[in-house]
Formats: structure tokens, sequence, C-alpha cells
């Protein structure tokens, strides 16, 4: 019997196909067995009853692959059953895909054909091409976004090519529908030249609404959307940074609400100064923060801190005020609040004990973060990550499905600096300030009322700073 | 009242919504006049109904935008009633585009969202990272068609541009799904350069099973089509030259059998040379034909003439074997079939008495046929055309779904010459040889035995010609 607890997961689950004889006693055996190796059953369907037999099939949340096969070798070892079959449940939800493209008209009759197709799709390209603006109103373009990545920085994985990051863009292009009715595309493309992927993207304008970029490797990202967002007509938006930094600034509003801060008085230690540690930074200073002490593996970034690559240097001279210069451990001293975008345990007890009074962590590195969150929180008075699996989890997924259908909404050119601060503004507002409190400073992501909030938000910036191409009537 | 006849049609339907009031008469007085008019009225709804009043909305098909705005202000003028609103059905029918992303799985709950997002789909993306083959099995490439266009040769419409060449795209995909279950979606293009769209082309293809060319301009998209075959591992077909040319032969088959004559006699005249014209006359080489005759406005390509461009000049090298010269009209005397893929009223009906005795005329420009059809008639066994208001049409969507339906299914890498002719054949043995007629030698559109055929017919000469990347289990 095993003596670890091992937390076990939908995403190791697997399905198994059991063939039991009818004695009364082989089921409770099998299900014992599965328990004590610390097996989860969910689901037990029957599959056909004989009066010889019965077949049934389980769902069993497991906690990895190894443990998933000695579950199925412990099954097969018991008297009285024949395993049939057994199959890994994410694979399975994986074959041939995750998304489809359907007609929203049936096409069953010669009439849809001639409207839908030839020849009465003529009129409409007529109609296009003499008022190019109308592809907004009469093509897919109104509700599309194109989610594009070159799989150079795929989750926690690294650069694992585009064939490998499509079910990442898959997964994205689900939850732009599931979530906000956004019509989404997953496109990987098999070059990792910067000026390609820009004329690459370029062309692709008149099929999209928007671009969504994704996984695509610092600092390669930083200039890739800036040239894209000058030389396209439709909004830009990298989630790994602003999707990031959107959700991150929204938790850290409520989070100062709870631990009764200002945003001029904090020091923040931000620990990775890649795309997402980046974004943040300037959120934050947008919304009032003045001393930000970067870091990389080095320690902190400071003027004289030598061999600096171009966007670590930019990122120096807006922050560190004071120039602290030393390790993470030591200018961790008295910080106010830690963001982590870096790696695994980089900090521990100790460090967080040495955080001024009533701190907030934001440990965000997948899947393990920065420092255990248990052992923040004992020293902390605000504890974030980005697991599901602890409090205050800072997902995109909060962000990124309202904000596309804000700037689809109003036709708008860009997704701006006041369109993102609306969205993190939006989120945060969703917790009614009597309800916030250290294990709640932000909505789950099955709150439904997330996306029609920042929508509305969204909108109103487009509008307001002028980047709107047509005027909003009521909320969405 | 009108003196001619209106060719009413779905394509150029409007809907009207009128108010009534309580008279029995108001309804019968409007009905009649838009008889009276040639307004064809289909489907009427009760919108609401009260004692003073009742408001019904009209679907009445019209002959085009003068004839619809003639009859709703002939309906304005009838006392007793009010148009509330009138809108253009197909313009109703392209709101906001025709397709749409779907998930194929609900994502509502945490285990769902671990599973096909994070941190579940790490797992898949890293089984692809090391098996790259997988990619067919694990994501949308399995099912899923890039149907791409320039916009530069967009129906008979020319070159409108990519936004404007969307409509016909996204009904295209429409096709795909509704006809074949294959997954597509439109990608327009905004570069008309050879080497971009190749390139750009190139770079998509982690994302996709096929790609299906459309749309673009002769002679570029010949060299377009031959790299991406030769510089891709999925199969590419540029269905304006293949699927044309693939429907033609499987009713050039049938006709065949009807007038009880062999290709090998043929005389066959080709009156516009280009994408189709070249692809049709290619296939009909392979099946046998051995005097075919090309064509432009100069008239027969023979090797005296000059300053033909590179296509021209391959294309007349292949043909004309006893190098007749002269107009069309006078190389038509004595031909077997007429093979239009050009304009409209080329030839009138002395050219069809000309033609050999059971002679075959296809006049596949459209909307208006080189010659008309009940002219052709007269005089000529069998005639076809590419419109659906007329027997024997030549109708693109006999093929493209079912050829990719083979090829995905099978994996194939490419759609070769074997897989075409097997298509053509499959096509034409849907109808028995005891059902062949003049006016009954091509499915219709509807036949839901052609997609099946197609692709059965598609898989075997994949395997056979060695380019299935799977062994194929029974047909589909």
């Amino acid at each position: 019997m095993s003596e670890n607890i091992i937390r076990t997961n939908a995403s190791n689950g697997i399905t198994i196909r059991i063939k039991f004889n009818r004695s009364p006693h082989t089921l409770g055996r099998m299900t014992a067995r599965v328990g004590e190796l610390q097996g989860n059953i969910g689901a037990i369907d029957i599959v056909e009853a004989t009066a010889e037999y019965i077949v049934r099939d389980f769902s069993i949340d497991t906690g990895g692959e190894e443990h998933a096969t000695q579950i199925v070798e412990a099954i097969a070892e018991i008297e009285g059953l024949e395993i049939v079959n057994y199959s890994d449940r994410t694979f399975l939800l994986h074959l041939g895909g995750k998304i489809e493209v359907k007609s929203k008209t049936p096409l069953k009759t010669r009439d849809q054909l001639s409207m839908a197709y030839t020849p009465g799709v003529a009129r409409i390209c007529m109609a296009i091409h003499e008022r190019p603006e109308d592809a907004f109103k009469l093509t897919i373009k109104r509700n599309m976004v194109a989610i594009v990545s070159d799989g150079t920085a795929v989750l926690g994985l690294g650069d694992i090519g585009p064939e490998a990051a499509m079910p990442v863009m898959e997964g994205k292009a689900m939850l732009f529908k599931e979530f906000a009715g956004v019509d989404a595309f997953p496109i990987c493309l098999r070059t990792t030249d910067v000026e390609e992927l820009i004329k690459t993207i370029k062309y692709l304008e008149p099929t999209f609404g928007g671009v969504n970029l994704e996984d695509i490797s610092a600092p390669r990202c930083f200039e890739i959307e800036r040239r894209l967002k000058e030389e396209m007509n439709i909004p830009i938006f990298h989630d790994d940074q602003h999707g990031t930094a959107v959700v991150f600034i929204a938790a850290l509003i409520n989070a100062l609400k709870v631990v009764k801060k200002e945003a001029k008085d904090l020091k923040v230690v931000v620990v990775g100064v890649g795309a997402a540690g980046t974004a943040c930074t300037k959120m934050m200073m947008k919304l009032g923060v003045l001393n930000v002490i970067g870091c990389d593996r080095s320690g902190a970034l400071h003027k004289g801190r030598t061999g600096l690559n171009e966007a670590k240097q930019e990122f120096m001279e807006l922050t560190n005020p004071n120039q602290e210069s030393g390790s993470i451990k030591q200018v961790m001293r008295g910080a106010d609040v830690f963001v982590g975008l870096s790696g695994p345990n980089l900090l521990d007890e100790s460090d967080i004990m040495g955080m001024n009074e009533r701190a907030i962590v934001f440990a965000m590195s997948n899947p393990t973060p920065e420092v255990p969150p248990e052992i923040a929180a004992k020293h902390a008075m605000v504890v974030a990550t980005g697991r599901s699996d602890y409090p205050n989890q800072i997902n995109n997924v909060l962000c990124f499905p309202g904000i596309f259908r804000g700037a689809l909404d109003c036709f708008a050119s860009d997704i701006n600096e006041e369109m993102k601060m609306a969205a993190a503004r939006a989120i945060a507002s969703v917790i009614d300030d009597d309800a916030l409190s250290p294990d709640y400073i932000i909505p789950s992501v099955f709150d439904q009322k997330v996306v029609p909030a920042v929508a509305k938000a969204v909108m109103e910036a487009a509008v307001a700073s002028g980047v709107a191409r047509r005027s909003v009537k009521g909320s969405i």
C-alpha cells in the first residue's frame, strides 16, 4: 500500500473496460484495490450484461502515466475479471482534434445553395468590393480571431515546434467560443523568422477581425507585436504578455484593498523579466506603482549590470529608482509584493519572512510555483498562483475572451493600454468589496459575470480612446 | 403589367414585413399585385395579430435588385397596408459570416478544462513533439482543409481582392462540411505575389491536412500549385482546374456512352485555355482523346501562331495533331465535342449545326453559356452547362468534398492523376448505364451516393499509387 498521498487529476484520467465474471466479490475486490493504490474512481457504466458476465467502463483519475500503469497492472492480477481495453481519457479527447468548422445555416436545398454560394454570393462579393469595410458585417471577420503561434515558447515546455503547439491553440479556440462566443481559429506557422512571421500574419488580415499571438518566445514577441500593431488595422494582442498582466493587475487591485496599502507606497520585486514580467511591470507603473525591481537569475537589474540584452536594458531604465543591487533574496528584504514569473522553488520560507508586513506573493510559475503556497501563506497575507488547486488562480482565461468580445463588438482597430486597464478593473470589480478576503481576490474562471463585465468596459474604453469604428448601443 | 417573363431565384429573394388593416380585401390585392409583377411568393408567416391589424412576413423571390425595388414600391402604393421593413434574404444570410468554429466537447467544468487545456494538453503536445506524424491523429490536421485564395479570379467577377473573395470561400467551407464532413477554413491572403503566396501557404502546413486553392488567376495558379505539390507533404488541389476537369470528365465518360462514340475517334474543340481548359484537356488526353484543338479569342492554337504565352505554348505543343488553323467557328466544323470555358454567346446556331452528328456541347461559361442551351439542344445530342436550371450541370461540388474526404481518410500526401481519374470514374458510375440519357449524364449535386463513391475510389487509387500514409480498412 502506497505511503505517499498521490494528487490525482482528470487530466491524467483513464477509461478502462473490464469484463467481470458473475461472482459477487470481483467488483468489490477490484474497486478496493484501485482505492488502495489511490486511484480515484468516477463514472461506472455498464456496457453489456449476460448471465455469464458483465462488462463495465470505469473512469479513473490518476496521478500520471506511471500511476495509471500501476493501477492497470494491479487490476489485471485480480481473479475473475479480464481487462478488455483501456485508454488515456485526455488522448481520447484529442483524437481528431478538438474543434470543428460548422455552417451557421443548413445547405440542403437548391435555394439555400443559391443564396450561400453561387449565384447569390456574387452580390455579397461585389458589395464588399465596393465597400471594403462591409467585410466586418458580411463575412466571418465580424467575429473571427486568429490564434497565431510559431511554437517557440509553448506553456512551460519551450520550443517544441508548430505541430506540437497545435493542441494548446485548439484549446484556446475552445475557450474563446465557450466563454465569449468568439470564433477563433488556430494557426501554427512553420517559421521562426521575425520578418517572415510579421509578413505572414499581415497577409492573413482579410480573413480575421483580430489576432491573438500565443506562445512566441521573448524577446522576438515584442518586436512582432509592436510591428503588427503599427502595420495592421485589426486588434493585435499577445496573450502571454497582456493577458497575464491584465489578470495580475486585477488581482493586485483587490489584494491592495485586502492588505490596505496603496500602489505608490509599494516595493515590488519582479522575478522573470520576459514577456509576462515586462507587461506586468508596465501595467503596475500605470496603476501608480513607483518602486519595481526586476530580477533575472543573476539578481536585480540596475545601472551597474553589464551585458543586458535590449529588452532587459529598457526594463532596467524604467525601474529600480533606488538602484538596489544584489541577489533576488537580497532585494526581497522589505518587499511588499513578490511577482514570480520564472521557475520552481526559487524562494524559501526565510525570504517570505523577510518581506514587509502584510506582504503579497504572486508565485505564478507553472506547474510548480516559485515558493510552495502553503509555506508562503504562513507569512504573507495574500498568496496567488497560476494553479487551479490553490486559492487566487491567476488565469488568462479571465481576460482574453472578454477583451476580444469587446474589441470585436465595436470593430476596434486596436487593443490599447486604456482597454487593457479597463479590463483589469472590470475583472477586479466582479468581486464586491465586502466579499474580498485574502483567499478571494480574483473571480473563478467559471464566474459568468466576468466576460460581460470585461467586454462592456473594453468597449467603453475603446470608444473613449478613439479606436472603436462603430458606435456601441447598450451593453452586450 | 410586365410583358417579359422574369426568371426569379431565391438568391434574389427578399423578406418583407407588412402591417395590414383588417379589411378582408387588402391581402388579396397585395398578393395579386406581386403576382402581376411576377414576384414569386413563398413562405407567409404571421408575426402579430390584433383586432385592428395583422403583421405578416412574406418571402418573395425576385429577378434581381431592380425587380425587388419595383415590387416593394408597388406594394407600398396599395391602400390599407404599411411596409414595416424589408430585407434582402441573401444579405441577411451573410450577416456575421456563414461559418463558425465550435468545440467538439463541452468545457463547463474544471475537469474538462484540465483535459482539453492545461495541464492535460501538455502531454498531448509532448506526444506530438516526439512523434510529429501523430499530429494527423491528435489535432485538427486530421480533418482540416485550408481554402486559400488571393481573390484574383473570383467566380466570373475577376480580381476583386481578398476581402471580397471571403464569402465564396466561406460558402466553399460550408459545402465541404455539409457534403463530406470535412472541416475547411477559408484563408484569403493579402498578396498576389507568387513567391509570397507559396511561402505563406507552406508556413501554414502544421495546421492543415490539405490545401484547396481557389480563384487564383492563370497562369500564376499553375506555378503556385506545381511548387506547393513539390514542396509540401499534404495534398494540394486547385479546384478551378481539377475540380472542373474531374466533373467534366465524369460527364464526358457518360456522354460518350449516350452518343456511342469512343474517346480516340473524337475531334474536340476547347475554347478558353486558362486554368480549367488546360486541366480538362490533360484529363481528356489521359482518357484517350487524341485530337483536341484549343482556341483563344484569336482562334485555334497551332504552330503558326506567334506571341503565345508559356502556358498556351505548352498547350499548343501537346494538342492539335493536324495543325488546324482558323477562327473558333472555322475549327468547330465537324467537331464531335465542344468544351466551352470562356465567355457568353460565342457561338450561334449555325456553329452547332456544323458539328459532327450526335454532337456533345459543354457550354460551361457562367452565368451565361457560350451558346444558349435551348439553341444547342436543337442540333447537338447532349448539352451540358454550369447552371442548375438546365439539365446536366457541371458543378465542382460533385468532386471536391469527396476527393478530400478520401485523401484525408488515408493521410494521402498528394492528390495525384490516378486519384483524380478515379474520382471522375466514380462520379460517372453513380448513374447506371440503363438510366443514362441525353438529359442525365451527371448526377445531381444532392445525390447522396456521390461523396462515398468518390471518397472510396480516391482512397483506393491513393493506396495503389503509393501516396496513402495509412492502410484503409473498408470504405468510409
